[in-house]
């Protein structure tokens, strides 16, 4: 099972494709597609929806997962990366990629086992967790595979509770 | 010159084609991109991204006007309808037409002159002006429509000022 997370942004989207075997986690890829900040919002859309399409062709994954509406920021910040993760799910539902949403709550339960982790301990144990010798840079890398192993430990936990999951 | 104002929103999508022949504008088409409510986000970002691009084939604009980032809404709201306004920014750069923003205050002051009038003064206004029976509904496709008499107006101002747009 081929997982892929993505931390929308309009100047970062972060990306992480994982290879699920059985409680195993494999990264497969990770990085980040940037834009340029002088450039116009079009613009930069088009660069990441095209962006996004070459990477969902190149990694093939089954199901992507990005973190729910968040509720802590400001209007503007919301409005901009909604933008970007418009054409993002746009993209994946192209590529007829189903979209699972998650809780920044739910990433800390499901990497570090409790709600209290902090963004370093997050991290930190995403690194363990996919045997990484460093935290990959910049922070929405490793945002995005933070999801990716959310939707992996929930798939799993799923399939354990309602056997519906294959 | 051909003009599409655009009212983005993810349920609604209000649209309106406008020609300007010197200082006449003549309504070519308008109406709005609906989505259903129980159906999931990517592909009711499909749809509106697909409905886009057969509008822009058909009435082929020239330039495209939205609303700029308003201000006075909440972030759900801002998140939710950044995510259908990214899709339609992107419909129009993969069309090559250039995307202008006005704020509401000056959609205002382009339709009825002055930055005090409310809802409906401006609905009536965009009725006269562009010679409709009666006023678009729902209100998106006349906020689209307003959005699209903005533009004109901004337009021809500039050139008048500035000399610089044909």
């Amino acid at each position: 099972m081929r997982i892929m997370g993505i931390d929308p942004g309009i100047a970062i989207v972060g990306f992480g494709v994982l290879e699920k075997q059985g409680s195993q986690l494999k990264p497969i890829q990770y990085g980040s597609i940037q834009t340029e900040a002088g450039l116009p919002v079009p613009l930069r859309l088009k660069q990441i929806f095209e962006a996004m399409q070459e990477i969902l062709a190149t990694y093939q994954p089954e199901e992507m997962a990005v973190e729910k509406l968040f509720f802590n920021r400001n209007v503007t910040t919301a409005f901009t990366v909604g933008q970007a993760r418009g054409v993002i799910l746009l993209a994946a539902e192209l590529a007829g990629v189903p979209v699972y949403e998650y809780t920044p709550l739910q990433v800390k339960q499901a990497v570090t086992g409790y709600g209290g982790a902090d963004k370093k301990q997050i991290q930190e144990m995403i690194r363990l967790l996919l045997h990484l010798k460093e935290v990959p840079k910049p922070d929405d890398v490793a945002d995005a595979l933070g999801i990716a192993v959310t939707h992996a430990q929930f798939r799993n936990f799923t399939k354990i509770v309602e056997g519906v999951h294959k």
